[in-house]
């Protein structure tokens, strides 16, 4: 790792949704050289309705990402409330965010998306800067087994993915080979430390790893890799997993990926053993600490997240060495 | 007159639509305390549908006039431009402007029309305030003359009565007692000019007339007053009237109005002496100049008005003997 630059280190955030929100919350408080890299696979709600609409990215997660790094100040903090803002009712705009349209509008008059996510990070005061995984809107396709071994349906759509009744055993993006974003690649390449969720594990952690030129940079970036783990017990499409089981999974999608820290919460992983077992086979240090919100349990507490990742990306840890 | 302070004198302008956004343009060149009051009937288009949908004020001509008075640097340029921009295509959001989605939605989070305007105001760096007339949505009714005059019939909505084919005999606001937004009357109270028009007669210059707590202010303003004639050969409402007898109309809906100065386009206006006779009749003196916009002949060029009004508001000019 090159030394440490004054406003930490260059680091990099892969994910989507609340979990990634969280872990850019926490870095934010860690560094002033961070970019987050988010799925752009999101079928439902607000985004998928302006996807349809428009042929656009889904600006749902990417709206999350500014949001979350919002300056400290009033401003910040008042501009963050208004991109997170809901219309109401039962219109034509109700459930759209604010910042979900204004990203819609930014990418049509600026024809381009990254100019447009930096003018509402240049708006925010944003602590960093939010990139898309692709350049084009993506689909999720699983396998999913219904049952039993012979039952195994393609499920496809972020949400019908996220929420079916099956066993999930792994994902795929459409189109499989989608052109990255190049800005994300530059930032892979010239990290010092990415960081891998939380975040529901097969649509917004694992797509991250699928397209094929942010792979390729994130398997020969000179940077350290942690993964964030969810907490146990988070509802969602790996209830039933084990912390193990969400690294057997992350090893089956990205099947080079070699880490150097896994992250998981002290208070509610149970059989540690396996999971360090896990971990040591991905190469990585496990990292146990209290990292859970008191007041929303099923949420990490970004500031207790921020202490972890000082100690970690801190020259002297022993994952430094 | 109080003696011009730093800064220039306190104006308050009154009006609707691109007509006062023109003199907006023109006035932030020549005071930094500056107020728009904008007429809010408009039931037509992205505004019409909002109101529907939300019950809120048309933010149409808000956002309008909030446009004209964004700073002159990058920032506010660029903002300016993302509040006009209206999405495209067929869909639900099709034909809406970025900065009624925005007013919109700060109006529902604020629970309070002047802090959503004030907070976009700051965004863009106004250089001014803008407030609507009421702080209800209205309706225009108009008698309308069909031909001969025993067939006059109700005509009922902005847009209506602006597209009419019928000869508009006057306009009257439902309901006809609104609550004058407050900062609006305390603008007029304080005011040392004001101005009146350009714009659509009946339904943007008119109505901000007929709001009786903002006619009241208006009346016992210590402010002199200026109005500005539309040019003539505009197009709509109004085609068929001559300057004298917008006058004419202007006195109908407000009796007891007395005016300082009536801005009048040398160029196109062909009737001077029955316009100096109209102007007389309303205690105003006729300033004649050229203040029509050479690239788009149907607006006025806010620096040519801008300095018409500079001319007018200098403590030597004739008005201010």
């Amino acid at each position: 790792m090159s030394p440490a630059r004054d406003g930490g280190p260059a680091v990099v955030a892969l994910g989507g949704g609340h979990g990634l929100a969280a872990t850019l919350s926490a870095l934010r408080r860690v560094t002033h050289h961070l970019t987050g890299i988010v799925t752009v696979a999101d079928n439902g709600g607000s985004s998928g309705r302006l996807r349809t609409e428009f042929g656009i990215l889904p600006p749902g997660d990417l709206r999350m990402a500014l949001a979350a790094l919002c300056g400290d100040d009033d401003w910040g903090r008042a501009w963050a409330e208004i991109l997170q803002h809901r219309f109401g009712g039962d219109g034509p705009l109700a459930g759209h965010p604010v910042g979900n349209l204004l990203l819609a509008a930014l990418w049509d008059m600026e024809g381009d998306q990254v100019s447009g996510l930096d003018l509402v990070a240049e708006l925010l005061g944003a602590r960093g800067r939010v990139l898309p995984m692709a350049n084009v809107p993506l689909d999720i396709e699983a396998d999913v087994e219904f049952g039993s071994p012979e039952h195994v349906e393609l499920v496809r759509g972020q949400v019908e993915v996220a929420t079916t009744s099956g066993r999930i055993l792994g994902v795929r993006l459409d189109p499989a080979n989608p052109p990255a974003c190049p800005q994300a690649v530059a930032a892979l390449d010239s990290a010092e430390w990415v960081t891998i969720g939380p975040g529901s594990w097969f649509t917004s952690v694992m797509p991250t790893l699928l397209v094929p030129q942010l792979r390729q940079a994130l398997l020969r970036t000179p940077a350290k890799r942690a993964l964030v783990l969810n907490l146990v017990g988070q509802p969602g499409e790996t209830e039933h997993l084990s912390p193990a089981e969400h690294l057997e999974v992350l090893a089956a999608h990205a099947p080079d990926l070699h880490l150097d820290v896994v992250v998981a919460d002290a208070h509610t992983t149970v059989d540690v053993p396996s999971l360090q077992h896990a971990a040591r086979a991905l190469g990585a240090e496990l990292v146990m600490a209290d990292v859970r919100s008191s007041t929303r349990p099923d949420q990490h507490d970004p500031q207790a997240l921020a202490e972890v990742f000082a100690t970690t990306f801190a020259p002297g840890s022993p994952t430094q060495a």
